[in-house]
């Protein structure tokens, strides 16, 4: 490559860094993504692999391959630990600085306990595919140990599952965590019976997928109750221990629920490097970009994704905040790309403009809720839509067949085929898996 | 089930534990098979796993749902932490005991490293799904991190692979890696050329493959320098750090190999569990059986599989070692369960003989050596004749057309479509994931 172009980094291979990659392909500049993993992993499926419906290789593709015939394109797998926009410097965890002309950050977003990291421990999130693993094997576990208990109370602990957050992802791990319950384990254990297994879904506020109108709230709840899902609006958690969570009712009670098994589904923070930046931050900690995705006062800098506090230029003059959904994070990434190709030219782009597709959520085996702006509709149609939909934007040709052929079999067989727990691990060993 | 029924305990569901589990399903007698992970796992491709070529799920399927139309049948996922063959308990790592009439321990085999037990840090070796996500990760980590340094001596210690031992693992993991190193990741780098990684398979005997003919091994060693692996003989790893292997040459001096990345192919020893017994061992440890893999004195207690250093009864009169290959541990496993019924009724059975279906190992992409016997042959028909054992071998009928589907694919394409590196992964950082 001609080391004259000027070199766009890119920092995190998201939905974001990916697009803002692909518009680059052919432009005359050099373009270096940098990534701690080697993978692009379609998160809106991650929770499928969490509970065990598909392989890890089913979602994720190695970003060099994917790109590997974008000749302007070098991928480096590293951490990167903070940005000098003073001297337009990415520095790796290794001590490497990276010059930059353009730089996009799109490093995501991680978990966000309010304040209480020690609830980390007892209920993981899901973000990485590391976080899936783990979380699949302790699902899995929980019911093997509980298989080997004499004790009935002890028992019931460990068939308790606690989902925290009525967000999408809540939504659609407490579903499928009370099918796995119901059907897939049926028949297998001896003396438990794992159809009994409570799941809880917990919110704070008094619905649940609050993005949607409150009528879809209130389906998505009754259909989740009728796959055996306990849902509890109005109800705040204040406390998360290894064998339980403590519950703030509305009435401003207290419960304790006794559980072994939590998963946090309830807040996200954007990634720290946010903070490296040294530029304004939200309460989250998303940087706040202006209508090109620029960080105040550097027009080379910019920030995409679940990264950035973003809004969108509506036609009407409003300024609309930018949801934190892959769409959102697609078209940021496009926007920053093509900002800097028109800048090299002395152009510039029209202000960023959100194209909201609508909002899906699923429930479980064959339900979802599906808000198209225009149109909302919820059940078996939402849920093929949902599925055509999920489907269709997976990564590569490859990975869609499979995933296709996995999700028919699951669906005519309840079975789910990667129930695979790497290592044996109940709370109290060590985290990783 | 009928507490009455005399209670048979299995331990460990490799091959043998499960052979012996499925002859008991319908027999008057109560089964617990016990096994520390939830899945039973097809070890022989345990190395396309390690490599990139099969996901998880493929070889391993959940050993409850393996069995759960066995009535007769309880699984527990638990750790056995010793035998007290006095009072006939299984005693668990949670402290609970587990009475039983009659005991098989199949407990297998894990790593030996000769009295270096610091080598498995930097050359970690292949017996579990957690060893392979680990390999799988530190080959993947290597090309990345050789991608991200500019120091060119420093590039080529990650771009050389060191595997440890000439048997068919070490045989198989050679093969595959020169493959990916030339076909797979091939235009995927823009610092570096994969294909110039070397790859060094290092024995200590004169010959790899040492059970098979010596036309054989040398059949076997044109076939991975072909591809492009050094194979060195009569070389003995006297050394291994961080940064690289030491070897004591046949002349008696000493060469240094700078290499990141090492693979254990070398010694296996039987589980810790085989000293809980307090019986006489062999060198390896394994437990000295009988002909029906008894343990001296005690008709009630089996041992079969990797755990055991049994003979076969041959039609000559001769005493012939059973190796320690699956068809092994499987015949051995019904022995035991047959032995166990046959008791029952206060029979015995005949003394245990090993039936011989000959030996196989694979190289690459489309060579392997084949030895029946009868017959011996190597190339592509041995390759295909391998690939339809492993195939029609496999546990169920799910994960033989996944596993059959992948190969075509990668067969035609050179792509291995589990390239995730879960957790990023250097030396020096934790070595989970």
């Amino acid at each position: 490559m001609n080391a004259e172009l000027p070199h766009v980094v890119i920092v995190g291979c998201g939905f974001g860094g990916l697009e803002a990659t692909k518009v680059l392909d052919g432009a005359p500049v050099r373009v270096t993504l940098i990534d701690r993993s080697n993978h692009h992993l379609f998160q809106p499926l991650l929770y499928q692999v969490a509970t065990a419906g598909l392989s890890a290789p089913s979602i994720a593709s190695p970003i060099r391959h994917m790109r590997r015939h974008q000749r302007n394109l070098t991928v480096l797998m590293a951490e990167v630990a903070a940005i000098d926009k003073a001297q337009r410097l990415v520095e790796l965890g290794d001590g490497q600085q990276i010059p930059y002309d353009y730089l996009i950050v799109a490093a995501g977003a991680t978990h966000s306990y309010f304040g209480n990291d020690h609830w980390q421990t007892h209920a993981p999130g899901l973000k990485t595919l590391a976080d899936a693993f783990k979380l699949r094997a302790r699902l899995l576990s929980a019911f093997e140990k509980a298989e080997t208990l004499a004790d009935q109370p002890a028992r019931e602990s460990w068939l308790t599952f606690v989902v925290i957050g009525g967000g999408p992802t809540g939504v659609e791990m407490a579903g499928t965590l009370a099918e796995i319950a119901r059907h897939t384990l049926r028949d297998e254990f001896r003396r438990i019976d794992p159809s009994r297994a409570q799941v809880l879904l917990v919110e704070g506020s008094d619905r649940i997928l609050a993005a949607f109108k409150p009528e879809q709230s209130a389906q998505a709840q009754a259909q989740l109750e009728r796959i055996g899902v306990t849902v509890r609006v109005n109800c705040r958690v204040v406390g998360i221990d290894e064998t339980g969570v403590d519950l703030q009712l509305p009435g401003g009670g207290r419960e304790r629920i006794e559980s072994h098994t939590k998963v946090w589904a309830a807040g996200v923070a954007a990634s720290p490097l946010a903070r490296t930046l040294d530029v304004p931050l939200d309460r989250a900690g998303r940087v706040i970009v202006d209508e090109h995705m620029n960080i105040p006062g550097h027009t080379e800098v910019y920030v995409v994704g679940d990264m950035a506090a973003a809004h969108s230029q509506e036609k009407d003059g409003s300024r609309k905040p930018v949801p934190g959904v892959s769409p959102g994070a697609k078209q940021a990434g496009r926007h920053a790309a093509r900002q800097i190709l028109a800048r090299m030219q002395g152009r510039s782009e029209a202000a960023f403009r959100y194209q909201d597709y609508g909002s899906l959520a699923t429930i479980g085996r064959k339900a979802a809720v599906a808000d198209l702006g225009s149109i909302q509709f919820s059940g078996f149609s939402a849920w093929l839509f949902w599925l055509f939909v999920h489907v269709y934007f997976l990564i590569g040709f490859r990975n869609r067949l499979r995933v296709f052929v996995d999700w028919a079999w699951a669906y005519f067989t309840f079975q789910r085929h990667a129930r695979i727990v790497v290592e044996p691990q109940h709370h109290g060993d060590q985290d990783e898996a």
